[in-house]
């Protein structure tokens, strides 16, 4: 039986998620629903992105991925179901699927437009309950994506231009601070593919990282390279090169944000 | 199977919800447990009374919707069994299913004072996990509610007073913040029903809404009928009037707290 | 089939509780997975030990409790598997299982080193998705703990001292507040098996708690029995001590903080 995963900005406090678990199991009594996060700060689609691109790869194959992180609910912003990589996405064409898009890989896309397994009326304001939910479980319990609405392509749907890191001097990487965990791990959107694609060369050793006014040598191998309370630069568990402190916080000891510049200099042998 | 959902104020950070749900698995190893919010404000009886009236409706038949919000724990409160719309209701006799009590159609209560469904010892604290899990997970498993205690009328449960609002002048309904959510939306408790009612002709372009000290004229379609960061009324996603703010906090705009006072004004043709 | 506990330190703003279980439902469709708490302060260990104390007895036989605080990961700090109690543990030798292994009863541990079972490439950072998750899933559906690596003593593993309370003086007993929930209710390390033991004809009028700079005489019955606003000492829902304001919360009223002093001294008659 596929998987339903739920990510939303809708908190734990109210009762928004629950109503929605409702009404997947009204359409499907079976469902196996996972909570990936209902945390996302209110409407912050890089964060929302940036979770979904951590998590899918990790489901069993034919798993549906909700995503409702949706300031435009209400609007004519689209709604769209997409196959990629055995997994399916129902989320709204706002750009938390970019890198998801990013990845290798063919996917399917249709506009969600199909009122006929909506929860009616549906309102202006709760789209989670209304066409989320429903439309998830039906997908679960193999409905095709291609009864939902008309195919499109991929390429049209919006992207965010956060996720991808650029050259800006010779031997320099400049990203940006895509999340923040609860430890205060920054994770960068630079990674080993991106750094071995420009510099076949370059090791763990030869990396300098440059996080606020500070500067770290070298990829360390473990949190505990380093004593406590001191910075290092490790690879994180989803590949990206991140900013720590060894049983401390790198967000408060460098007073970093979300979306905060990092860059990556490599030296030449 | 009957669904069983879980809404309490013991919050997440704590083990009670966790061994609630052993102490149910135990029962029926095959129960569905689903969370509604374990983020209630502790003891606050109109947030669950608001959460318990919004979600029922949206689940399975035969679901048994458990509550505990209980400050009376372990004093001579009465704890009940109520069946209506198909549904159950574990909780409480301190208020938190009066909008349950105020819907359309007959109930069944009972009080639970059968000892036999209960995990002993019975302690003076934590009655979510030695009466309402076990017995819970028994009426999913199929137990009669008679079977729980001698049956009572419902006219004769605890009810919370602001669940209803009222005429304070010709043309004026006054009424309260029910609920603010985390996207600080005000939810009041004054509906369509209510205003068609003593209103029959009224129309959205007819209302005008005060809030603090002040004034929003017309009901929006939609959150983006406005300017980002402008406030409206709209109809939320339980039917209630609810004062929101485009891509923003209402909470933060007007400085509102649950309870405060919302008025409605309606201009005669 | 066997019921799979979490208790981990990530929060639930992240996505590394959902990756987790999507890499346990890839193992084990039909898992039943249960959040004890992901609310555990970053990294601290007592409070984890204690939760899971709380927790294991009331669930069914052979679940498995998967313990992932752990800021020893990437180091050389070793994880185990245990079998107590009819319950399997699973959890880095850091002390998280102290008051498990305080417990009557044999234990049976193992050393997790067989990296069959784990996800492959396993990272420095994320040993909850690499080895945890894994390795609990194949627990679920049956795997013996012996086949996971070598046996080893339960005497050999790491434990935390603050789990147990000692005698000051004649008649005074020395303890700490283990935790504190969400409502403000300070829970100590002392229960009535320690007063008993050494005070055999103690009565709950016979105790007296001293918290702070203040003073509570003797064992209340429930938080009602004291007015709303006042303090009072209980026996909590674990069977530890525990000091409370009826309708309030003791972390405020007496600002106390987790591990500060609890003393009970004994009237003799």
């Amino acid at each position: 039986m596929p998987v339903i995963t739920l990510l939303t900005d809708f908190g734990t406090h109210d009762a928004y998620v629950g109503i929605m678990k409702g009404v997947i199991l009204q359409v499907h009594p079976a469902a196996t629903i996972v909570d990936i996060t209902h945390g996302i700060d209110p409407q912050d689609l890089v964060q929302a992105a940036y979770t979904v691109a951590c998590t899918y790869k990790y489901f069993p194959a034919d798993s549906i991925h909700i995503i409702v992180v949706d300031p435009g609910v209400g609007s004519d912003r689209r709604i769209v179901a997409m196959r990629k990589q055995d997994q399916f996405f129902l989320a709204p064409d706002n750009g938390v699927l970019t890198p998801v898009l990013d990845e290798d890989g063919e996917e399917q896309v249709c506009l969600v437009t199909n009122t006929r397994y909506f929860l009616k009326p549906v309102s202006q304001t709760f789209h989670g309950r209304d066409i989320f939910a429903p439309v998830g479980a039906q997908l679960a319990k193999g409905l095709a994506i291609s009864k939902l609405g008309k195919s499109i392509d991929g390429a049209d749907l919006v992207r965010l231009n956060i996720f991808k890191p650029h050259m800006t001097e010779n031997g320099v990487v400049t990203g940006a601070v895509l999340s923040i965990d609860r430890f205060g791990n920054l994770i960068s959107n630079i990674d080993w593919n991106y750094i071995k694609h420009h510099f076949p060369a370059a090791t763990g050793d030869s990396l300098s990282f440059y996080i606020g006014d500070q500067f770290i040598a070298g990829l360390s191998a473990s949190y505990n390279s380093v004593e406590p309370g001191r910075p290092l630069a490790i690879t994180g568990s989803r590949g990206y090169f991140e900013i720590a402190v060894n049983r401390g916080s790198a967000r408060q000891y460098f007073g970093t944000r979300q979306g905060d510049p990092v860059k990556v200099a490599v030296a030449r042998p």
